[in-house]
């Protein structure tokens, strides 16, 4: 496995005309992040991951200062999980003195859920160094994981928009056995505060079942909302897939989305509506 | 030569292997962009100009309703001058409904002269545009004329902020034989209007020639103003070439950049202040 620290090596490690998948990360690897790297390398010849605390996608210092940073323990986990490129750039490689430039993503994509509570700086920052990233590796396909929803609408809206060569793949949110989606911000929860947590997949169970008969969003969330009762909730939205609007009543492939802080961690997640089972057939 | 439409085809047009130039234009050909096809041609395997005439970076509809579209009589100079795929495509093959990504550049480069008057939207237009251009043709190298000093500022900084990999290479502005720039704007002038207009190469040639012995930046542009007093100017300034930042004293390569109306039409100029003539070695 190669590490490189600059655009300018990364591009000398790549070899453009193999198939190459990218993982861009922020490092503290758990199984969410290794279900990416393996789409990738059973599609790719070349799997590059990228490891970078962005600092323009924190609106909160203390956030970012907070963020785990384990940069050995990322390295062995993605040389074992098949990663043949590391990009960890510093912040300086990433934004060198005079930088100003910004990829900003306009509409309600950006300033509803995430956009609404952590302001819409954060999708500025978050466009702009995937754009950086996505223009660094040129990969035929990028890997990004289900759990950051509007991250995925957003990305897909500025690699559409301004024709980034690389499609974006999308994989499966990956949970802990008792459900809790896997996330870098779940060390930081106490045993107490996890155990309180594991409301948010149960409200998020209970409304993709409830959602076999009852296709009334409002109904839907007040389930939700029951169910996280004892939680500080920022959102709980059943929304459009592709635009984010609010939904009045849920369809196959609709999202629910929630934000909750536990303690001093802030918590999201998401499930889609499944499909409506099919009617059991009446004998003719 | 190739006429393509739609960023797909373009695409399925180049060959990635070759050595690929582009020109981007606005179309209504004249030689100055002619000289930039050449410098691509010499350079280059393979010549690809853009006729796009981008309506976000006009502020004033009017403009944009009056830019000269010359399309049929683009294609033959294109083709006599060895341009080998044209990319022209509508505004909704690059805005479709649901575009929603802006390209913008903070900072004094665009927040002055053709910024100031133009307004700050101008360049988000621009910059824009010529992120999903040079992504859509994905060349070695870029040609932009040098008449338009500020836009050069601006899109080698975007080019450099997010590391699309083609290089900007400026070509020098093309002169009529009495001086004007040549400009697609210039056949909108009377030839009373014309006339009028050589004031404003005749002032940056002073104000140049001046500079071999008077380095003050105010009594060089009160040079100009002298001369410019009949037109309405919208800006003199002498600058500094990397960031546009007015000088007091002028040094070799400083930027004399210069927009005037006359009439209806808006044109700009601009010159670089010369390397200071040796002084005569006196005998020993």
């Amino acid at each position: 496995m190669i590490i490189v620290k600059t655009i300018a090596a990364l591009r000398e490690a790549l070899d453009s005309s193999s198939r190459i998948g990218v993982v861009p990360t922020m490092g503290n690897l758990h199984e969410g992040h290794l279900e990416l790297v393996r789409a990738a390398r059973a599609e790719c010849d070349t799997v590059v991951m990228t490891i970078f605390v962005n600092p323009t996608q924190f609106e909160d210092a203390a956030d970012l200062a907070r963020y785990p940073r384990t940069l050995e323990h990322d390295l062995a986990l993605a040389e074992s999980t098949g990663v043949d490129i590391v990009f960890a750039p510093s912040a300086e490689e990433m934004y060198p003195e005079g930088f100003a430039t910004t990829v900003r993503v306009d509409g309600a994509i950006t300033e509803v859920l995430e956009g609404a509570v952590r302001g819409r700086a954060h999708f500025d920052g978050v466009a702009t160094v995937v754009a950086k990233l996505l223009l660094a590796v040129l990969a035929s396909v990028a890997y990004f994981g289900a759990k950051d929803a509007q991250q995925v609408v957003v990305v897909k809206r500025m690699v559409q928009d301004l024709g980034i060569p690389t499609r974006i793949a999308v994989v499966p949110t990956v949970r802990d056995g008792d459900g809790l989606a896997l996330s870098s911000r779940n060390s930081r929860l106490t045993a107490t505060e996890r155990e309180r947590a594991l409301a948010v997949p149960r409200a998020l169970s209970a409304i993709a079942q409830a959602s076999e008969t009852e296709r009334d969003a409002a109904s839907l969330r007040a389930i939700g909302d029951r169910i996280l009762q004892d939680l500080e909730v920022e959102y709980l939205e059943i929304v459009d897939p592709d635009d984010l609007s609010t939904l009045t009543t849920v369809h196959a492939g609709a999202l629910v989305v929630v934000a909750v802080r536990v303690g001093r961690t802030r918590l999201i997640d998401n499930v889609s509506i499944p499909a409506r089972p099919s009617p059991p057939r009446s004998e003719p």
